[in-house]
């Protein structure tokens, strides 16, 4: 059976982009192989909005995220950590490897963070040094509101704000030099279309202050020495050199297409889906706040989200993620990033109806699908 | 003009190899990858010659340095690091920045470090907790005396053999149960013939038990993170999926080829480069002690290695590495690990032997490539 692969991560990787790391291995300590790395960290910059430089690590995205606290932070400091789902969970766990103080807003699963409660915080503690927060939490398709948040930091030397921006960066907008952010986390099997192996991370002038001062003991993710090497377009250790070069044409399809075009898929795609679903009954698990990366869908009540997403494997090959701990077996989700289109998501939207009928839930058969498919005319 | 990759790492990668990793990609989270997964850590754990679980790594080969030392030492521990070329300089600077006090025994790049000077730092520095090592140092192509050294250790609880194998394992023996070794560790991009962005590393029990008192901290290189996901067939972050895919077409053709016969491969052609190269007057950076990943050349006396290696680049497409700091412009140096054959150590020879002979060099045009071709006969 055809496999479609449809989780928020890893994602479909386009058939020139599996071509191009296919070809012949470079040296890293080439001439060449250099412009191939330097043109990625520039395309990069194009998409964390930045002209700060953007950092490629060899590492998941939870390389970046050690790297972040660990590169800013001292042992003994304390850190707010924005929790609303996994991701934010692995914050503090991240913090209590460091020894960082972890204070912690919990937040409804499902809600974004409110920007009162963030001041609320930093008011109540005057001696919280970062913000640890995700632009999009991909267990819950939760987008927390950056923007308004960036507002708060911006203008404090004394609190940076941290972005795991993993699931977001190339999705949606996420403006780093214009909102100041000062860290930006993005990985490489997200909207960039790539196998995992990849992180990448932007620091702010801020940043690179809290990196001076920090205490905590680092060495393959020191962020300094990725830094003194991008500049001499190459990286401190062995680069993951053929993911660098998908990378490459990953940018140069970017470039072609246009950010906004880019952003706009995502967009038009997280609309189709959540209404083509809403227009069955299923509900949107991020109503509000829904980041356009990803829909995370609610399974009608008395059915098991697990029974929708085996279905979806079996009858279908379609892979497509389920919830975890407190949702699981309540939500199944879908990646708008990556190389899919508007077939993919037609498609899912028709397996589950075909499921739900199967399952005798009542509702009208092909509404799903003709409501998405109306919206996703736009692209 | 066709391109020769013949450093020693990154090395030509098979195409069967490239092709399996140009696959669609899988989910992580899927039995589909976990069987993966858990075939390629069986078809390492026979490579790395042991039945402790070999952990798989996001990272270059630093990372798992890295790793070894966080993971099992504590801030005012001493290690005492054999530094005969970059990479033992390289145990220097991560004790360094875990603030481990470093006991150095300096050896002369070129020779191995002799088991009595091992033998006498670790009577003179009771307090030493580990021995830093290369099984083979990629700067200088010695091969140190691993087995001997590790007949010190074994039967001590108190210090650590920690092997940094990334140029050995795979090239040729590193028996880690037999000779007791606690930690080794592996790269992708070597003997493994894939492209970096792997890392692999083996911890005895003695190894965990340090762990266990360890102060320093960690969490994306947490390797008791990796264990306990291991036993589970999967990784605690996002593994690099296609890296592993073709990790494991890799070890499928170990297992066909046997690993005698591949550990012959290195052996023969690390000695048909050597006598070749010989045979025309040009002598052996590590002579009676070369490891037989990679063959270290020094140039003619007279003769800039730097005009050499750009030759080879210029003139047929040959990469090959050139040495580092004191031996900058000394030396060349080819791998035998990889995707290489016969025929690429013949080409090479006769290209050196082309660009000698424009150097207004000395010697019988053809005899180095004849001497080789006579010994490449035993493949």
């Amino acid at each position: 059976m055809k496999n479609y692969v449809l989780t928020p991560g890893p994602v479909p990787v386009p058939e020139f982009v599996m071509l191009e790391m296919a070809k012949p291995i470079i040296h890293h300590r080439t001439s060449e192989f250099e412009e191939i790395f330097y043109k990625a960290t520039l395309g990069l910059k194009k998409v964390f909005m930045t002209n700060e430089e953007v950092l490629i690590l060899a590492s998941s995205g939870t390389g970046a995220m050690d790297a972040a606290v660990s590169n800013t932070l001292s042992k003994g400091d304390s850190a707010l950590v924005v929790n609303g789902g996994k991701f934010g969970e692995r914050w503090a766990k991240i913090c209590n490897a460091y020894g960082v103080n972890v204070i912690e807003l919990k937040v409804e699963w499902g809600k974004a963070v409110k920007v009162k409660d963030i001041e609320k915080a930093l008011d109540d503690n005057k001696e919280i040094k970062a913000i640890l927060i995700q632009a999009s939490e991909t267990s819950t398709g939760v987008e927390h509101p950056i923007e308004e948040i960036s507002k708060i930091t911006k203008n404090r030397d004394d609190v940076l704000l941290v972005v795991d921006g993993i699931t977001a960066v190339g999705a949606f907008p996420v403006e780093f030099d214009k909102w100041g952010i000062d860290i930006l986390i993005g990985g490489s099997q997200k909207a960039f279309m790539l196998p995992p192996g990849l992180a990448f991370i932007s620091l702010s002038q801020k940043a690179w202050n809290f990196y001076e001062k920090s205490d905590l003991p680092k060495f393959y993710l020191d962020l300094k020495q990725a830094y003194k090497n991008s500049l001499k377009k190459t990286s401190p250790w062995t680069p993951a050199v053929n993911l660098v070069m998908g990378l490459n044409a990953v940018l140069e399809y970017f470039d072609k297409l246009g950010l906004d075009n880019l952003f706009k898929r995502h967009t038009v795609m997280s609309e189709a889906t959540i209404k083509g679903f809403e227009s069955i009954g299923l509900e949107n698990f991020a109503p509000g706040c829904s980041s356009t990366a990803l829909s995370v869908i609610k399974s009608p009540e008395h059915i098991n989200a697990g029974e929708i997403i085996k279905g979806l494997k079996n009858k279908y090959g379609m892979i497509v993620a389920g919830g975890q701990d407190q949702a699981k077996g309540k939500i199944f989700r879908i990646t708008h990033m990556g190389y899919v289109d508007k077939g993919d998501m037609i498609s899912v939207i028709a397996g589950v109806e075909n499921i739900l009928q199967e399952l005798k839930y009542d509702f009208t058969p092909g509404l799903g699908v003709s409501t998405a498919s109306n919206i996703l005319d736009q692209l």
